[in-house]
């Protein structure tokens, strides 16, 4: 029997309308989809986001991906996943993992294809449009232009690396601002990307928050979980 | 009668079905696509990739997007442009203006865009993938993980600002790399960046090239026209 394949699918930022053709395409045929087990939200975000694309019938196959300390147990989840997902693919299933946005940037696809990269297991990931591109056609502001530089970072990098990014940025995305805005306030200030910074989370949906006078928010703001900050430097 | 509306649509990295399906759902009801009448790539590409959901009889509209140092003449070129889209508009005609890739990262799209931005004619632009996501999912490489940075500059940039952006990236997306290649590969080595590195062109297509020693490429190497590359850091 014909080996089943393994599917990478990035759902894009938000709006099913936003999945490619491609997408659509894979999962109408697929014949399980993989879930995060645990109470993980990207997941189940991702499967909403598909589900309009997904027949009714197609199997779900929970799979536990814990991030703790204890390195061993990660190792043990790890190889039953391995060893469940390489019996999937064996009886001739295609599975599909779905992800926010896109596989290949901050994702946690990546583990599910690195248990299958160097084995003889077919794996096609299918890219999909990242959150800040989601963001940047909704409100109207350019990512970049010309010969401009673009800076991505998620705020829960480490102070030192976040300043020294900062200060080499034409343009900078900042992702995953939450706890540290007091932090981020103050570096958007000191490296001039301030006075066209906007703060958007939910972009597209009803409960959307858009903020873009980033320099009067108070020190002690707490932005929405997981907002997303698009800015270029002051004299751009 | 009720105005028409604009539409920028990004078309992806260079597969059809890597379209959305939000793209593809405009393209069939427009009334009108917007083409550059010049000999520039992009926009015949893009609209070659945009082929198979364009229904036939759809009107295409040329207009002339030049770049030259004459600035009065781009100005009066601009302000006829304005005058025939709003035209169009007026006559209750939606157009559609195709670009490669997404149209808020370093796309001409901007122009059309802020033609309109003032006005109170109605414009829509869509997200597409950019050509660097198409390449990561195409190659298995990932963009950044977990609380890396990503940095992403066009070789085209002073090389002032290549050495100082450079210096501060966990990974990095260089795109338009072309006929500086002996700089950016000294760059590329000086900054750490050259283990991990890929360069790609026309990924996907029957005449893609993929070169994974960059190292070893002879200083006078000519890359393919519009070659980007992705690397990371050596220690990462």
């Amino acid at each position: 029997m014909a080996k089943g394949k393994l599917y990478g699918i990035g759902v894009g930022p938000g709006d099913s309308k936003l999945m490619t053709v491609k997408a659509v395409e894979i999962l109408r045929s697929a014949d399980m989809i993989i879930t995060p087990k645990t109470e993980k939200k990207d997941g189940s975000v991702a499967f909403h986001i598909a589900s309009p694309y997904i027949p009714e019938g197609t199997e779900i196959l929970p799979l536990v991906f814990q991030m703790n300390n204890d390195m061993a147990a990660v190792e043990r989840q790890w190889e039953e996943n391995r060893r469940v997902i390489m019996e999937k693919l064996d009886e001739g299933k295609n599975l599909v993992f779905l992800t926010l946005g896109d596989p290949m940037l901050y994702s946690t696809y990546m583990y599910i294809f690195r248990v299958l990269e160097d084995t003889d297991y077919e794996v096609e990931t299918v890219p999909g449009i990242p959150a800040f591109l989601g963001i940047a056609s909704h409100i109207g502001m350019p990512v970049a232009e010309w010969e401009e530089t673009v800076l991505i970072l998620p705020a829960t990098a480490s102070p030192e690396k976040i300043d020294q990014a900062l200060a080499a940025a034409d343009h900078a995305v900042i992702m995953k601002v939450y706890k540290n805005w007091a932090f981020i306030q103050s570096e958007l200030r000191k490296h001039h990307l301030i006075k066209n910074a906007v703060m958007v989370s939910r972009a597209g949906l009803p409960d959307e928050v858009i903020q873009r006078d980033l320099d009067s928010l108070p020190a002690d703001y707490r932005p929405n979980y997981l907002s997303t900050i698009l800015t270029k430097r002051d004299d751009l």
